[in-house]
């Protein structure tokens, strides 16, 4: 279990390296929604996602001795940049393992940060099994994405900073995948602004964190379906026992819902976000959750889009 | 002539109602460059560009008896919005030509703000016959996009809070089109930052102030070929007289690098920019001036994209 002092601790990890971001509004948003609605942009964090909290936060705790032979991981998205930064912060390798069918824009920004790049098929699990080879090769330490206290507090620090900024949130919401990201914010937000409820937003087609709220046990048997990339990740194990205790309510979306609310966050706000970060966002302008005369913080997860591939275009 | 007492005197009136946009760092742009770029980030101005100060300037420059029968002026882009939001501001009618073929988002952007949009024939002599029957037969105050004093001082409100927040800048550049932003810039710079240049960046294919600029006279008789749509108008009496004598230099950029620029604005700072702001990123990147050391100023412009029609998609 985390508390806030770990967030209070990453937090000062993270002083000078980590973007303190800004949050923006839109006057269009808010007469939609019939509530003020602050949006936390992470897209604007270093590596263009919150992820590079949690991986500087867990990488800036190992003891020099842990952090020697550099850290691994796997990932195809914003979790392996994040990794492949912190660790050239740190003055340390990173050896990430990325399915041989990512884009090559996103190997080639992994490898921009210095870190070696190891290929492995696209199935679970060898991909698996190229992290333990590497893991035991190099004796690296593994940084997993979500289901680790360290990467949890530090995305939760993105919440500390959005309540002290904005003070009285009725609601925050986050998008919720493996579940690090929301469950550091209700840590954050349950100690800082206690009133507020702390809501995630999963897409319909990968709804395992709705339904293990629902059932109080983790549901992990799902094929994920859905256009939000970043949220494909089933629910971790010890995000979830934060969740159960910190969570007020998880809801989900269609896909549909969450393409019309990026595009009107980019054609509105003049901001760049991935599809994931458009999740609750949806649920808002969706009416998935009631905001009417509400102040609301939402957490704009990332930017990292493929701009050759563009949802609404077919 | 416009002098900085106006621009302050802009300022004043645009005080709580223009947004005082945030500026914007890029490590990456940075090393590309080898300077420190501040982008002053219009795009998030309100409707999405900084056309909106000198329409409010100007609007809100008339007596009560001047605005009394509302304004006019047409546009196929930002500048009719501005007008159409600064005139709602102040309670008056407006009357926003445009035409016939403008994609159907600019046309409803302009009536969302409640202004009356008048159907012309895509040509300049319709237009402006549309504009002077609708001027004649209402009453109302014509505001020209940028050959207009106060529309020219309320552009240069943005370079002011530039040169606040930013001290000590050795450059700063503006695309030219009209040339409003570009005069005004240059006389709020070379007020508060006497030392600095001012450069303003043109597309290669639509260089009528780059040709003005060396001839030392207007040369008017260019058929604009750009992608950059806001800067194919014709470079203005009134702001070339300020640009002749405060505006250090203009140079020009081709196309393929406004695009690139653009897209890598996109995908490194998760901005929304449109072609017509890339284009001074698109000279700094492509070393049309040269900033090795420098403290570079940017105005990114504006951020109203068809996102259906991407310039990198073909």
């Amino acid at each position: 279990m985390i508390t806030f002092a770990d967030i209070e601790d990453a937090a000062a990890r993270l002083h000078g390296k980590a973007h303190v971001t800004p949050v923006h509004t839109c006057t269009h948003i808010d007469d939609l929604t019939g509530a003020r609605v602050f949006f936390k942009c992470e897209n604007l964090q270093r590596i263009g996602a919150f992820k590079f909290r949690g991986a500087t936060n867990a990488i800036l705790s190992l003891s020099d001795n842990e952090a020697a032979r550099g850290v691994a991981t796997h990932s195809s998205g914003n979790h392996g940049q994040a990794v492949a930064l912190a660790a050239k912060l740190r003055g340390i390798p990173a050896y990430v393992v990325m399915p041989n069918n990512v884009a090559a824009i996103k190997r080639a920004a992994v490898a921009g940060y210095g870190a070696q790049v190891i290929d492995c098929e696209p199935t679970a699990a060898d991909r698996d099994r190229a992290l333990e080879q590497v893991a035991t090769e190099t004796g690296a330490y593994v940084v997993h994405p979500y289901d680790d206290w360290r990467v949890m507090a530090g995305q939760g620090t993105a919440a500390k900073e959005l309540c002290e900024a904005i003070p009285n949130l009725d609601l925050v919401m986050t998008p919720v995948s493996g579940g690090g990201l929301l469950a550091g914010t209700a840590t954050s937000v349950k100690h800082l602004a206690p009133t507020a409820r702390v809501i995630g937003a999963e897409p319909a087609g990968a709804d395992d964190a709705w339904q293990s709220f629902r059932a109080g046990r983790r549901i992990i048997d799902i094929k994920p379906h859905t256009i939000a990339d970043g949220l494909r990740a089933i629910i971790g194990e010890k995000p979830f026992s934060v969740i159960r205790e910190r969570v007020d309510d998880i809801v989900r979306v269609d896909d549909a819902a969450t393409i019309r609310a990026m595009r009107l966050v980019w054609e509105r706000m003049k901001l760049v976000i991935e599809p994931s970060a458009a999740v609750p966002v949806a649920a808002l302008l969706e009416g998935a959750v009631d905001t009417i005369g509400l102040r609301v913080g939402v957490i704009l997860s990332g930017g990292n889009v493929d701009l050759d591939r563009l949802p609404w275009q077919s």
